[in-house]
């Protein structure tokens, strides 16, 4: 392996034996496999999750880290190409990129959607702009439309919870108060369609996935033997589910348009996921990436109940990522 | 020992322990100690010393250490319970705290008082509903009412330097432009009782340390062989004194009110230590936790000369908490 | 070697054996070699390079290393003596460096020129009375006036291309939004006179470097068998080139005045190198210690040729400060 940039990019086979290494890492320490190696991680967004598991990765792995975040005690860094450089950026990417690889064994680059260009932000042009410009080793810490180290960790919680292979799963839109990017339901939705689960897209009108997120799925789903389905009825759909993976994202209709997408999520604060939701579900588990904000996508009653997994999902960042490091770094 | 939240949470002999452990560190290194080890390190408020030392102590014993920022490269947290949180705050500490302490083997965390409500910081309310969020190793790295890392930096200082048990122990307040927290004063106040000094509390009128901290240093020092007193008289506190630990903090009878604090400080810049303060105590030594602000709280005639021991204070840091992460962390 | 604070301290003798070690570190990895030893690193100024590269020197030998950066989750830092500290400042570098120093085996810190007093920056007084504060082993991550892992990196990467010694070296000026310090193009003239080469300033008129720079560059060559002269006139300058170093300084005559230095560069935009600069000098090589403003500086068809080796001098950062490194904390 040489690149962990989607989960998509792997087989079925393949994700099942990172999570076969990613438990065995978890059982047994191993505290020397990674020494004299290092991995630098290159942060253009927030993170709390990501910036710590990584660095812990490494860490557990004997290995070392180091952390640049651009414009915060480093250069703001430019990502266009061709443009003349009088403005605030001091460096392009182009030069930092590798740079940063050179000193290290490993790169982990972290850059959101920009959220205006839906074409753009599927085809992940940006961060595949970037991850062009050196052949190290590199990870994808969140991209514009994709987080594999989430989805890993995701599919490593199912198993962990003995979530049947076929179990019914559904992602559901829930509220927030801007337009968030569709990274995470998008790598959760794969994550599920691979895995063979009874997938479920719940979400209101506007806010469909698009066209290509959700034929990839249900590609990925027909080779696993699970399926693919969307609607905005949620008693139906919650219906007898075993997860209900809970995420924001923004109307993607009108992707990028603030003005319309407000306008639409002004009237949905009832997608906010409570007690009542589990009528039909009693046993559902909830999941959640995080950050979460209470009671606005999730009530306190249900993230404080037995039925949030949100922090044992957040814990297996840890060993999922320890997976990639050592398949990416060892010799 | 389990966690490191307070002085006043060990006897006496518990802390002689630590600090044997603390001078047997600083002549032996033990580079392996903490193989394997990580302490994560969440910071909601500046810090120069403990984010060095903390980072430098495990490092000194062979493990390792990441720091998380919020708002700067990490999420801003909430921390009230039963907020809808629809504003800056993106993660609440129900998620961060055992999220984080979930992968490491011990969390420090640093949360100033908010200065607002009195019983609450002397209470230690919000760092108190923090730490009982995971029962990982805990280290508390300031709060609203302690300090317990630089306390017993504090107690090995004074230890090195060979001043007396009962010997006179001053503990001055200085100006500053504004009302800083009381957890400094109120954990020098504690450690010097607890080692069975002469304690004079020396501080304007308006600014009394409040009366549940005075009552419990009384109970400290009645158990040590001490004593605590308070006063406005500089020049009766200073007589004989053995060492005068100088801090600024805010006027305590109108809390919060930053008004009548400014009014009350404002006619006390006279409260800046100077080389006339020890006419009657020629050999004095001079302690302050630092920051210092150079001619407002200390002047420079008297930070620059053999009375200050500020740096060898500031340099127990490392030592001290090297006892401790070692007590918390060995197995 | 006790302090590495700029290259002109050193003879031409003593680079060259740090040059040897820095290539025999290079092919023969020394995972163990500073095992136990901590670096602090203080950046009173942004960084990537100097940021990631002295950590991963750190690492790869074995070591630690930690990161402050006034004002980002630490205090702002007052360097001026004897000043009322009662503004935005908590804390005197007179306190900061040496209470740091004490944490660390050795000290590295960052601090540009303040860009107003120019017989101070090239006294590098702030710098100098920061150094003063320590007699830890210092590295200087660029002062006011010079910038010696770069220049150190900037002779290896000479040697890796097998530029001669005695070969033509330009020093262009290029245009920039702001006036920049002088730390770069003044070590990097001195790297190329302590070199031997044959060294020529090229830059426009109001942008000559201070006759101190020039002089003391002189005496360098004239004692490694080199010469420095200075012109505005571009072809002559850059005929038999081997090597153009390409920077970004501030107007010289009018030191720190903002509006006369925008006059003078508001004419200078042709300072941007292209391709038709090397008519008369087909193989040489394009330098630049980065970040470097795209098509301001330099033009993308320069930076994306094979001319371009920026990218392996910021590279060689890391060789050369491990060499560095090795040099003052090994017994």
């Amino acid at each position: 392996m040489k690149r962990f940039l989607d989960l998509a990019d792997f087989s079925r086979e393949e994700v099942l034996s990172l999570l076969e290494l990613a438990r065995r890492l978890e059982r047994q320490a191993e505290p020397h496999a990674l020494t004299g190696k290092l991995l630098g991680l290159l942060f253009f967004n927030p993170s709390l999750r990501t910036l710590a598991s990584m660095q812990a990765a490494m860490a557990r792995l004997g290995g070392n880290s180091f952390v640049i975040t651009p414009g915060q005690g480093s250069w703001q860094l430019e990502t266009r190409r061709g443009v003349v450089m009088d403005g605030a950026a001091a460096e392009h990417v182009a030069e930092a990129i590798p740079v940063l690889a050179g000193y290290c064994d490993a790169l982990g680059i972290r850059m959101f959607a920009n959220g205006t260009d839906l074409a753009a932000d599927l085809a992940d042009s940006a961060f595949s702009a970037i991850a062009g410009l050196s052949d190290r080793p590199l990870i994808n810490l969140e991209s514009a439309i994709t987080h594999p180290c989430q989805a890993l960790a995701d599919w490593k919680t199912l198993d962990d919870l003995a979530v049947p292979r076929a179990g019914r799963f559904v992602l559901s839109w829930a509220w927030h108060p801007r337009a968030l990017p569709l990274a995470v339901p998008a790598a959760a939705l794969h994550m599920a369609a691979l895995r063979g689960m009874e997938v479920v897209v719940l979400r209101p009108e506007g806010f469909a996935l698009p066209p290509a997120i959700m034929e990839r799925a249900r590609r990925a789903a027909a080779s696993s033997g699970g399926s693919v389905t969307e609607t905005s009825e949620r008693a139906a759909a919650l219906k007898g589910a075993e997860v209900i993976y809970v995420k924001e994202w923004g109307a993607t209709e009108r992707y990028g348009d603030a003005a319309a997408d407000a306008q639409l999520r002004g009237a949905l604060r009832a997608w906010c996921v409570r007690n009542d939701w589990f009528a039909d579900a009693p046993d559902c588990h909830v999941m959640h990436c995080l950050p979460v904000r209470r009671n606005s996508a999730i009530a306190d009653e249900v993230l404080d109940s037995a039925r949030s997994v949100v922090q044992r999902a957040a814990y297996n960042r840890l060993p999922a990522q320890m997976a990639v490091l050592h398949q990416l770094l060892r010799p």
